[in-house]
């Protein structure tokens, strides 16, 4: 038996050869709409090669040309003399090929463990790189080369394979693979590889380490089918679409020449975040905290955070105007319309109510990232929510500042640790695919601009913005990632933006075949009309009756904004009623403590317990604040600074200390945190001011 | 025949279930040292499962219990009929298990091609996750759990399967797998993945999806046997350590108060640094920028930058003074000794000469980066550098700060952009496991301080400082991956700091546990003399012939440095004599040019090529250009700025504009670019001032 040829082999070697080299050029990113990437295989499919050689298929996966030769050598040496190859060999050719050509054993042989054994690592290449090929770009204009590592070819396969059963095993991962089908045809295999890697959204998780979270979320990628929505929320969607789109659409008509920084190009942003906010209120969170750059804000202070409609119509109207209080004067910040946050309570689908607030922005965008964080961290504990399910932070991003701000990777670092986590914080990027005017490919040095979420190990979802129920499945997975995982998600929801950076810029200077691209490019809105009005279920008059509704109401909001006249409520919402205005915090108030306060709080905070061993050099310390409190004289700095921190706590205010090395001092003066130099144990007396103090009312954290 | 047995399948089942549940606990990691990761087998292996149920153990990975009575049912319902059962099951009993038991058929069965899958999954997760069990903390306090998919068991092997062969396939990929040995034993394979993924070295190369580049490396890591160095490459390396481990026991004696930084537990930076350097001159690089902290900044500024020790000594003593040059007085900074910088030309090991210049660096440490970077590329620039193959940039890092600093991460996102490149950076972390006072676990959310560089596909190499050859070996890894793929490269060089975070700093305040640990550890040079005297090569009178060499340099150049005069020299090094001195720089200088210049470039810059299609809006910009130009009046801002540009190009100078918009201009008023509306392509008149213009030479970037 000569199950290698040298002739065959090498030619079929140099068909491979060729074959890859054309799937690394840009041009063959092309055949990707065809299903699977066979373009490589069709060709070889023209000459089939011989089914005879079976092996000769896995020699020139070989680094060099020469090893089909070197291994039909290695085997005719082996069946003149088995001593005369290397014992390895031997065995090879003993266990795996069957000792005579045409056994019964030969059935199985080593081509079938290797061909396994190829298939998945095809497997595991389209979970890791499938979203390479999905088609995310709502213009169609990415180019993106298809990998490499999802080319059949690459593992031996040909097109004759593709209905070729497959043993693959049975697996403790999650997935298809772990379906009770031991075998599978290659073509049901790269069906299912496709469908859940390759269509409308594109997944990145397999750089988390987790096996748990990797599992979980196999299971919701490969095993559940892509949801089909029934027609009730179907129509939900399509209601808030149209809000979204006609929102703007009617900002346009009434002020055709000022800056909004519409959301036109990415409308699904608006029944994304709904669907978001009403998965996770089904799934416990109360309290969402919102921190957006301008695009699209206006959009979701309006139809997500639900400022009244006619309070916006005001502002481009005339602006704001300071504000008579019950307690003073409220001005408003001098800021654009864009710039302005707000609060609401929101009704969701499931039957609870979720407070919504929308933290004002500065024109340096990311800066809101660390202080949305801050305040959803107040908030949960301010309400006691211990394990951070109650109160959550949304971020939404542009591309351009994702990739290129500082502030974001910092932001992320915060993220799990003790003193900052927030339990999750979903982020969403409303990808324009343009930076103001730089192309992404100027802008970053990775392929996506969230790349920088696989440092931390956060699941990005990569979702094609015109597909509105792609876009909901992602932000729902986002929303029970958060609720399970209690980390940080990334939604990068891929759309384009219509117009220029605002509506009174010229795009087509910079980007002008892009914007060929868009200006006959459908909006999202007339392409799920479509889509539902191709089911059957949804009519042109089901359609036309909501597009009625939402018009009437904004012509309605409209015509109130005349008379609109503003007042406190609209800048503080309930959740700050004690705040102060401008005049109370200016006034000068008497802050001092009695001295037997002082002299009490003084003992709690240079007591260590009996236990406890402090460095030498330490303890001393405590000992020489110990006399300062009893003679009350004295005082140094960080006896002070203690004595106010702990005379804050005892009035019952939350006392936080945070930055570089503020536990022991950067000039080694605090020491609010002590070691035992024996056992490393920690204790911090400012935590034991009060009985049963809440171990995070004083908070003092070295990051 | 049966197969499966219910009653000894479920009991395994549960036995693993068990020693998953064993693994996953903090305290498993302790079995670490003793080779594989065997606590899991080693308890099964006492009750050894019979052999004669090969297939339940695939079936205890089913994700429920009972699945094992499940595919016996399944089994025993085909035996009886085998249409009873789903198509697919019919498939995988009549082809995988040979219909008739003990047929010769069976030899080869499904259990077989399933543990060769299960054996591909767990060479994987040692080539994704094997650092996580590498021996990478010098001080032994690391308490890493070993990753659950390093356990055998998971994969379903017991201690009894490491001396079976199994079938390992014929690999295009680079790696052991590619060796022409298609059969090993586990154990052998084991072995061959702890050696190169668990020693000293943990390889984190598997994020990066360039197939080409993980093949490179996997080569490096997987096939080539760790290097053993030569005798007289270990003297050299020997020399350098203790040069590097003299220096500061020499400044702690002569300054035992002042603050140095001192590298003290890192000294293996020095011949890491040394030998990368000497691997980089080989592969054709000879000038080095390197920024760096204050950490170490005395030892790499007198050891490898060369800085004269006497002037390092007398900078100790005295300080800076003003120095008299021949073209005005040069003024120290006013800095502190460990924030300057110096250049020298080194001779390398390789007979070739390198610059190296060291940027002097601010407070806020990683700010430098962006500086060595800009630096670099202008070299190359100034150097007609075009595959940046001469001009490296090497950026030297704290763990806290490459952790916490958005900079690193917005320095990263440059470092493939064409503006921006410069072929390639190596950062090199000293990671003192220690930020100031902060542990790394209250500094960051991932599990090494490098992640960041993931996001952009840099390979990251972690190496125990305290393994000098380990470390050489990283180092020299890092400047061949750099001169291949011109890519930037991470070496952690995970080391601790011996003293506090300056010489008159407490440590034992905040970490004990840690300070306990360092006090009795032995240097780095104390554990490589060990190892070469046990190797037989070398003798204790060579190491202490090289300990006195040192001592008596380092005396000599004390001696001198008490008669010490700063000059000029100091502060200029060669590349900058035509650098001006600060009086020279604020004399007012005419920078006018004639208005016949102005005429020439003014045309150029307001042509356009005929062929060329400009947005209509653009081409009546340029044509009002143009009559500005001809007629001399009128020139707006855009305009005169241009002419200014020219002017400077004309006079052969490079300029170059970078930040976000600047080719447009924020308000659309610059143009320096023009699109063409029907190609897209781009023109940028500034490039076509004089014939032939380099096209570096006028560089605008939105960047």
């Amino acid at each position: 038996m000569t199950w290698l040829r040298a002739a065959t082999g090498l030619a079929r070697h140099a068909a491979r050869r060729a074959a890859l080299a054309r799937a690394a050029t840009p041009g063959h990113a092309g055949a990707r709409s065809a299903g699977f990437h066979t373009s490589a295989l069709r060709r070889r499919a023209a000459a089939p090669a011989p089914r005879a050689v079976p092996l000769s298929r896995l020699t020139d996966s070989f680094l060099d040309g020469t090893s089909s030769v070197y291994l039909e050598e290695l085997q005719r040496a082996w069946e003149a003399d088995p001593a005369s190859v290397d014992e390895s060999w031997d065995n090879f050719f003993r266990n795996f090929l069957g000792q005579a050509a045409g056994s019964p054993g030969a059935g199985l042989s080593g081509q079938t463990i290797q061909e396994s054994m190829q298939l998945l690592l095809l497997v595991r290449a389209y979970q890791v790189n499938g979203h390479m090929k999905a088609a995310l770009d709502p213009l169609g204009l990415d180019d993106r080369a298809v990998p490499e590592d999802l080319d059949l070819a690459l593992y031996g396969f040909t097109e004759a394979d593709l209905d070729r059963e497959f043993f693959l095993g049975v697996w403790m991962m999650a997935g298809f693979l772990s379906e009770n089908r031991p075998v599978l045809t290659l073509r049901e295999i790269l069906g299912k590889l496709e469908r859940a890697y390759c269509g409308p959204i594109g997944f990145e998780y397999m750089h988390i380490p987790d096996r748990d979270k990797c599992n979980w979320l196999r299971e919701k990628i490969e095993t559940v089918a892509p949801r089909e929505y029934p027609k009730d929320r179907r129509l939900v969607m399509l209601d808030r679409l149209i809000w979204s789109t006609q929102f703007e659409n009617f900002l346009a008509t009434k002020w055709a020449t000022a800056k909004r920084f519409g959301l036109e190009g990415g409308e699904t942003l608006i029944p994304g975040m709904k669907e978001m906010f009403d998965r996770s209120a089904d799934l416990g969170v109360e309290n969402i905290v919102i921190g957006m750059p301008h695009r699209g804000r206006l959009n979701v202070l309006g139809n997500v955070v639900r400022k009244p409609l006619s309070q916006i119509f005001s502002e481009f109207a005339g602006g704001t105007r300071p504000v008579e209080g019950e307690d003073g004067l409220y001005t408003g910040t001098g800021d654009v319309k864009y710039h302005l946050g707000t609060s609401y309570d929101r009704p969701t689908r499931g039957g609870k109510r979720i407070h919504l607030s929308l933290v004002a922005n500065p024109s340096h965008l990311e800066a809101v990232d660390p202080v949305v964080i801050g305040k959803t961290r107040a908030k949960q504990f301010y309400s006691n929510d211990d394990d951070r399910t109650k109160n959550m932070g949304i971020l939404i991003h542009g591309d351009g500042s994702f990739a290129g701000q500082g502030v974001v990777y910092e932001t992320l670092h915060l993220s799990a640790l003790p003193n900052y986590t927030t339990g999750g914080t979903i982020h969403i990027v409303v990808n324009n695919q343009v930076a103001f005017t730089t192309d992404p490919r100027a802008g970053r040095s990775s392929q996506y601009c969230t790349d920088v979420a696989k440092a931390v190990n956060v699941p990005i979802f990569h979702v094609n913005g015109d597909d509105l129920e792609a876009v909901v499945r992602v932000c729902e997975l986002a929303a029970e990632w958060r609720q399970t995982f209690h980390s940080d998600v990334v939604v990068d929801l891929i759309c384009y933006r219509r117009f220029g950076h605002n509506e009174i810029d010229e795009p087509s200077f910079t980007q002008p075949k892009m914007y060929q691209v868009i200006k006959n490019h459908p909006s999202s809105l007339k392409l799920y009309e479509q889509k539902l009005l191709e089911t059957g279920e949804v009519t042109k008059e089901d359609v036309q009756r909501i597009h009625d509704k939402v018009n009437r109401i904004l012509n309605e909001e409209f015509a109130k904004s005349k008379d609109y006249v503003p007042n406190k409520r609209d800048w503080l919402s309930a959740y700050w009623t004690g705040f102060k205005s401008p005049e109370q915090i200016s006034r000068v108030r008497n802050t001092g403590v009695k001295p037997e306060v002082l002299k009490r709080v003084g003992q709690a905070i240079t007591t260590l317990p009996e236990s406890f061993k402090p460095h030498r050099a330490v303890k001393k310390i405590f000992e020489q604040r110990a006399a300062m409190i009893e003679s009350g004289e004295g005082i140094d700095w960080a006896v002070a600074e203690a004595l106010a921190f702990a005379a804050l706590i005892v009035e019952g205010n939350h006392v936080r200390l945070s930055g570089q090395d503020v536990e022991r001092g950067t000039f080694s003066h605090r020491h609010s945190v002590v070691h035992d130099q024996e056992t490393g144990a920690k204790y911090c007396p400012l935590d034991h001011v009060v009985m049963n103090q809440n171990e995070e009312l004083f908070t003092v954290s070295n990051r």
